[in-house]
């Protein structure tokens, strides 16, 4: 997630520098060209207007879908932070012990970590990096056995926790209405990393994709000949700030909609897990510091 | 699913050619007869934006509802993922099994097998392709028999589902609420399924197509002569390019609508089947490869 | 529901066939006029494009509104088809029936045919035909007495179908679980009853209609002075052929907004409820051929 | 709500009647001093333009907000709708009366008279009404005593049903399942409540509606100077039927927005309200007459 | 949240006091410029324009986006609202207390009290203010301790919520069934919780607020050479007013998409509270009036 302030200017122009440099080099040859061989094409501005039409429309679409794909990716991270905290709260107000039994305490705190250990992994996983990292020290050595052999870990780690509520069931620490709740937010918490699965693996329709270049490319190559008859040579810097004004809409799009790719726009899944588990170490009176560090620049947030 | 890159131009521009050949054709013979038989007609650009406003109209409307419907679908499909694999979790650990015995065993299998056919079963006939193909081998026998006389061969199999939750009941595997609450997944289960029907069958408002044709033509036939006077015999490939423009949006707008064709841009039904089926086979401790291969090309997948 | 092809020209321009007349009448006239008296107003196009941004505005805004009720209408029935498929299925799994006894069987086949009537009944209802025609083959006769005195046929259907539930109860066919749980599949045909009735009966705002007349007239009105100047008697196809977009688009909108008024753009609630009755038949292993029929010509279905 | 038919033009205009007379006299002034000072500027109608932009872009943008959250209040009064019917439904159906006991039967028919009175009252509250008028036709009077030294008085009948419910359970007429069933019908009526007072108590960002006035009105003191120059005085009319689209567009809007104001343009609380009572005491089979009569001109309803 | 009158001009003029003084010292020197030492570029109105759709393209989407963010805020405590009636409706009516005791009675004002703190204090820390403040008035000491070692304290308040859940089933006051209903409202309060946590840590896309600057920048200042060739000195106050216009559109934008930022545009939590508190405290049959005092000014509300 980028922050508030002090974005450099290399970032946002640097996204878009190909691009420039190519309008850059053609609109000062138009104007070389225009100087020495007396070109004579004048367009009326409206032409380029008719393909603006297209284009506003084809940005104003995208824009708004990139934005919902983002936004989604954030709502689904915010339901797993409620979830999380839920599941934590029902874990140690749901279980019976009125004996404050070590072997209670013990299997809880497992169980919430295994809930921290979670939100890592998932995020890992969804950033194309190792989901296994770091885990270590949330889950048991029995855990990181049973997961090993699974492509999917976060959903095998689902499965021990519906395992221990089995187990809790059958030693009588919970009741039945309550299994079935808090299998309830296992089943939210699947749903969740289904839907960030979704928004990672379906491809924007690429064709759009294709045709805004092609439309602001066309768009493009004609401006330099409507504003070659009102600013001369200053034609070429005009050139330049309107292409990059709609390159750069449409990158922005482009980086928004994909936000699982660990570039600085994207959801800052490693800040959100750790926020997850200072709440539930709190939850679990635990006094540790979290050891991941999310990793942060000055402009932006992972 | 289009992939993202290394989308052949011909698959690109092979859909609008009819179009473009037509108004090429149309083009050249307005230049033709203008240079030959001294043609007065030139209409002002501000003629053709009064329709244009009412494309980008039509077209902005448009591409909206046809990426809603395509996006549904892929949500819809996204349950279905998560359906099936909490579904699968609550067979393997709801079930009452103290004593690890084998007709238990056995049963959650048969069970989660045949969840791993619905999957594929249901994409086939959304694609109208047979149902029953290669069910055998995730049905028993018994089930083949079963869903032989039903014509809708999914709703068949939810409902042996329903009859597998009543026996586990009856011979006390499960609990009363367990069984309520895993009818909650077949229920949801059977919501995704008609949630697909609804969108392949219910056709786009068929006028709205009719319109946006009739517009498109109606403004692509006046471009040459408003680009004649500018631009001479250049005018065709502008038109061309700008005529491109409008029926590609309009073309891809058809192409989402309707993701469940068979063609490159659908829904990629049959790969997400064979995802559940390796996290459920995984699920199961199963080793075994899925033997379903989704059909894929270089930029394609179904 | 219009199909997808064949849908007949004389269909679409039926419609704004009067409005077309009028148009066309109105700008011979002043052409005829022009020719005659030397008319002088020549109004440039740039006056009415100021018009025709208030149009644009309200088109679009109006366009989205109809077909968001259009397609709500389609969902409310896609969920009424699952909700009928859940509550069967349930009726068959959920009841306890060890002996096989012929009286259980019987009040199930009842129970299912109710719920066939009960998408007959809501569907005639909606548009305002006789909700009872044809019932008597889907209900029993203590049925049909009971619904004769109640205003509101579907409604007083749902409660027979509670009053079944409380039966099954009290006869111990079903435990107390499973009594809350297909009640609230009754409390789901209910909601989805009430959002039909929603839009059914709520009106879209009227004035937004008579504003977007009055924009369209107006607009309509300039057209031929300004386009006299560029086509000379040219001018009457050209403002006939805006003007008919401008009028389709919003003819088109004023149809979709009222989805059960027995016309062809209607949602098709005969066929649907036809589907939902061969559904059911087959879970209940029953070869009848539904007696219905959907009233389908060749471009639409009702 | 306004009706489909009749809706008088006194209405439609009225709602801008000072708006319009002002436009008059300032267009008439500027063509009074332009014929006799001979005054200069004209403007290109291309300026005005720029800001129409921006005003096309707010009042689309407001337009579909007030929609929003007109409709959104339709859509709470259809699930207030239907949640009575289902808690009425759930009342009749749920109750253990295997003596048909009069006592039981007073019971519910209390129960679901306060129901309908709830409707009422709610209706009521919203408008700033008195929300007890008339509420003594269907509450007891230790109803009455009860909600007396309420603010809300909806809430305390929510709250009453509540304490009945458990009554009910006390007496053994209901179950522990049932009970936190038909809680939940509470919650929901809870939720709709709250909804509604949602939309009433927040204030659309007033600081939108003054830069629309702000830019209409600098848009509209432009358009005579952009219009003598082609109309000369018929420029007035032109001026007033162009600001007049724009203003009424705005109109519409502000009044779609604040749907409890007792305005014609409200959503129908009083009259939903009946059709609920004459549902509800058809379920009761009472055949009275509901007493309430909603206010209903021949072009609005209440 | 701005109240519908009396907004001073001073409040919305002060948010772009320095825009508009940089635009009218620009508008102003290219005047002098101009009539000094007859600068000669006039540039069309049509190239602005074109930066013109990027702009407006770029603020309808801002605009709604950030309507939704604030209007989604509202929603979330509108459902506090909801769910703290409810929540407060069941612990009076839930609890079994057949003999009136006041162990009970005490038991139950301290949870509803709780209820009441909760709300000020989600309020609180979400604008960053102390979330301790005042609730000393609402918790009991030891609530008080207990929340004092969190970092999230109303994540704490719902953890002692759910300590209270548990101990009322332990003592047998509530039933199985009612502790996991009322959990579950525990968990939508916690769900909304996150969901303000998420709309006030996530940062609007900042790259488009600086394209929406940068382009707005760029149309300002092309403003006065096309303004000039038509009103002279009098391009001034237009150049001003058209640029007041788009920025105050943006600025409204920067001020609605984050509503817990202690500003007049907020989302007013603590009138929100207040009226929970006055609610719950007439539940509860308390005729004690709530000393918070909403900071509440003639123009809005907190």
């Amino acid at each position: 997630m980028l922050l508030k302030n002090n974005i450099p200017v290399s970032y946002v122009f640097g996204k878009i520098k190909f691009e420039l440099l190519f309008v850059a080099l053609y609109a000062s040859s138009i104007s070389i060209i225009h100087d020495n061989y007396d070109l004579q094409i004048g367009i009326p501005i409206a032409v380029p207007m008719i393909v603006g039409t297209a284009i506003s429309l084809l940005l104003g679409f995208r824009s708004n879908q990139a934005y919902d794909r983002w936004w989604e990716a954030r709502i689904i991270w915010g339901a797993i932070v409620n979830d999380s905290r839920t599941f934590s709260r029902q874990i140690l107000t749901f279980i019976k012990d009125p004996e404050y039994s070590v072997e209670i305490n013990i299997f809880q705190e497992k169980w919430i970590k295994r809930q921290m250990g979670w939100n890592y992994c998932l995020g890992q996983s969804l950033r194309d990096k190792d989901p296994d990292e770091g885990l270590n020290k949330y889950l048991t050595k029995h855990d990181m056995v049973f997961i090993n052999h699974h492509d999917n870990k976060p959903n095998a780690l689902l499965q021990l926790h519906a395992l221990d509520l089995k187990y809790a069931l059958e030693r009588g620490w919970i009741n039945e209405y309550q299994q079935v709740k808090m299998d309830s937010i296992i089943t939210r918490l699947c749903d969740s990393m289904g839907k960030c699965e979704r928004i990672k693996k379906t491809v924007f329709p690429t064709t759009y994709t294709m045709y805004i270049h092609f439309s602001i490319y066309f768009f493009m190559l004609q401006l330099p000949f409507c504003l070659l008859q009102y600013f001369g040579v200053f034609q070429i810097p005009f050139t330049i700030a309107i292409a990059a004004a709609f390159f750069l809409i449409d990158k922005m799009a482009v980086h928004l909609q994909d936000p699982f790719e660990n570039k600085p726009t994207d959801t800052p899944v490693t800040s959100i897990a750790r926020t997850i588990e200072v709440n539930l170490r709190q939850m679990l009176d635990d006094k540790e510091i979290p050891e991941y560090k999310a990793s942060q620049t000055h402009f932006y947030q992972l």
